[in-house]
């Protein structure tokens, strides 16, 4: 099955990629992603192709400082070239002079080229409450 | 890379549950799953293990009639016995009287085990409106 060298370099990329929010360095999470990766972000659209770092360094401006993301119940399965992971993430900070304290849940699926590990499917939601109120249930923890 | 036989196996999977769905058939549905896969829903908790049967049927008898799934924009990555797939799902049927239909987005990570594929982690959601009002974003199109 997996290699221990592929799982450490994909936790590797995942820890850059904690570190490029902290120190709010979109480049660093641009280089993360493959360029046609699929992403499904938290806010709309549905679903787009590759990270636009113009659209990163603008929201990543929103905030007042780093950004800090925790993951727990980590998940990773690597086979060959192709890997995926899940997790539930924490991402606090300030934001437009407002405490932001979100719980969501995130999978990341990578692929390896030319030697190399980068995510090319993005996958970051909170779940809705089915109860007609159709609100995104932003207050839950795990 | 990947084996066409591989690849038409997770179609066929995918065709599976599409028809499992169709015939609000909770069996075969829960039979798509790994015991202990990663269920990311539409509607909370955040994530929880496995598909139960007991409240897939229970869901399953709040619709009226047949659930129809529609994909589009699938991408399928195959390597070994580790594969991911994205989509964009529309899911059609009457609810509690009532007329559903929803678009949203998927991610299923699949592994193979003694010769079959099955879904070892399943991400479902719609994004949510950014503009303070916390809306889930139910009445996107792609």
């Amino acid at each position: 099955m997996s290699s221990t060298v592929d799982r450490a370099e994909i936790e590797a990329l995942f820890q850059q990629l904690g570190r490029a929010h902290a120190d709010r360095d979109a480049d660093a999470i641009v280089e993360a992603y493959a360029p046609d990766a699929v992403i499904f972000d938290l806010a709309p659209p549905l679903g787009r192709r590759g990270m636009n770092r113009d659209s990163v360094a603008a929201w990543l401006a929103g905030w007042d400082g780093p950004i800090q993301i925790d993951a727990r119940d980590v998940s990773l399965t690597v086979d060959g070239d192709v890997a995926f992971a899940s997790a539930l993430n924490r991402m606090r900070g300030r934001q437009s002079g407002e405490d932001q304290d979100l719980w969501y849940r995130t999978t990341m699926c990578l692929r390896k080229t030319n030697g190399r590990w980068r995510i090319s499917h993005d996958h970051s939601s909170v779940p809705f409450y089915m109860d007609g109120s159709y609100r995104a249930a932003v207050n839950l923890k795990p």
